[in-house]
């Protein structure tokens, strides 16, 4: 049932893995959690590496998590390479990998579901019905059976670490979440799994996402409203590539509204449609010398 | 912040209970939970006396949920006897007694819901929409708080029961929950907090209800069909009892439906309502010696 690779366990069942991590013999130690989609990056490995000077054991989990794919979507096509992975896991200093098959997370569904409030109708959740609901289904799960102290998750996906955060704040949840910022290639583009589906034309454009929210970013920071800002970013992706703009909001973050009196900080995000792929990236900015941008 | 009484520590802060039950701190010992709206009867302490067999440490909470509350229904008519409630709890050996605020439990909402499966549109769920959305977000947040082994619920809200233990299969949660038995008062009524709020007389004609599932049940294990059964229960309270049918229905246990081919139990359950306050009731039926009824 468990497998190693350098050291570390490789587990695909539930009750294994649980047996594994039993309070009692975890005493003193803290695990420090990486849930993953696989197809990892140095974007995983930055999360793994975070985790590694915060807690004991690190815990990863592979599992493409169909709960989350819309009819339509890319599950089938979303890459996988489970050697690959298991290597990088190894090599990064993963202690215990879990692999679930999909079998092994939802034998059976009497049903209930877990609904994000408002935030999940911003951004991504806009075009995407129903995908918070199964990220919160298996986060909820995968807490469940690794029962971490602390859970690492990359800014790239900045709704979704605002929902989980909104989750565990709102039901005491037992898990630090720790927000860990994007990785990015040279040329400035988000480390992602999609990243493999572009063509090479698209690879060769894709950068212009990241230089339309600097773009977008300094905009913010004159004075400009966020009407102004998103129409300079969307402008500037639409002029310089290929890419559909599917969004461009610029909204308070964590609240994902579009007027916060209360909030510091704001997002900047968009998702671009290429050929085969979507991709999303986005920017955090701080209010600290300038009102509070109108709409 | 923790007062004592008896032994018993009362803790009304949800982050002073957790430093209390840190899990580094409860090696080797187990925590039991009775989780409770108050207003303590023998049911409740039933819930204790059992949880006390099977655990190091006994927890109860006193919280009642405005959110399982519906427009119109009984949140402020509910009864409450903190001083009388704290006592019966020392006295039945509840180590930690936790009595949050409403403030305390819901300090804040970004509106994530959790909603149950078709078990919420059966029994009580058709009459109280949003009832159980309630009951399972209160459960969650309580257990991730307390972080028991054991929680112990009592049969009488098997519907409540059902979807809990459906929630805790589906989700993973550490959490065994443990079926107890209704307690009755010598006459046969179910002991329930509501039943203070019955009229001399009503109280009176209560015990019809447990007298007609008696009924229903013997009518059952003729090979009645649920139907035959459903009308005599009814018919019998109507004719003895000032008490007007919410419902009475023969279901599937724990799946809730009105056909199941796996099912070997089903609950014959009904809701009766009083002048001022509602009844329920319910007996659990084994398939033995019976064919399946058929609708």
């Amino acid at each position: 049932m468990v497998a190693k690779t350098r050291g570390m366990k490789i587990v695909h069942s539930i009750e294994v893995l649980q047996h594994m991590l039993n309070r009692d013999e975890r005493i003193g130690r803290t695990v420090g959690f990486v849930p993953t989609m696989g197809f990892l990056h140095e974007g995983h490995l930055a999360l793994v590496e975070q985790a590694r000077t915060q807690n004991d054991l690190v815990v990863m989990s592979i599992f493409v998590n169909p709960a989350q794919f819309g009819p339509g979507e890319d599950f089938e096509a979303y890459p996988r390479d489970i050697e690959r992975d298991s290597r990088l896991a190894a090599e990064a200093g993963v202690d215990v990998l879990f692999m679930p098959t999909p079998e092994e997370m939802y034998p059976q569904d009497g049903g209930i579901r877990i609904l994000p409030g408002p935030q999940a109708t911003a951004l991504c959740g806009a075009s995407r019905p129903g995908h918070f609901d199964g990220v919160l289904k298996v986060i909820l799960k995968l807490f469940n059976i690794v029962d971490p102290d602390r859970a690492y998750f990359g800014m790239k996906d900045a709704q979704q670490l605002a929902i989980i955060e909104t989750f565990v704040r709102d039901y005491n949840l037992r898990t630090a979440i720790v927000r860990v910022p994007t990785v990015r290639e040279p040329d400035g583009l988000a480390k992602s799994s999609r990243n493999v589906n572009l063509s090479e034309k698209e690879r060769e454009e894709a950068p212009v996402i990241q230089q339309a929210l600097q773009k977008g970013a300094a905009l913010f920071h004159t004075g400009a409203s966020a009407e102004q800002v998103e129409k300079e970013v969307a402008q500037y992706i639409t002029e310089h590539s290929s890419g559909r703009i599917d969004y461009v909001s610029l909204l308070a973050y964590p609240e994902l509204t579009t007027s916060s009196e209360t909030s510091r900080e704001w997002i900047l995000a968009c998702a671009v449609k290429f050929e085969k792929t979507r991709l999303i990236d986005n920017s955090i900015l701080s209010v600290f010398s300038k009102e509070f941008p109108t709409q």
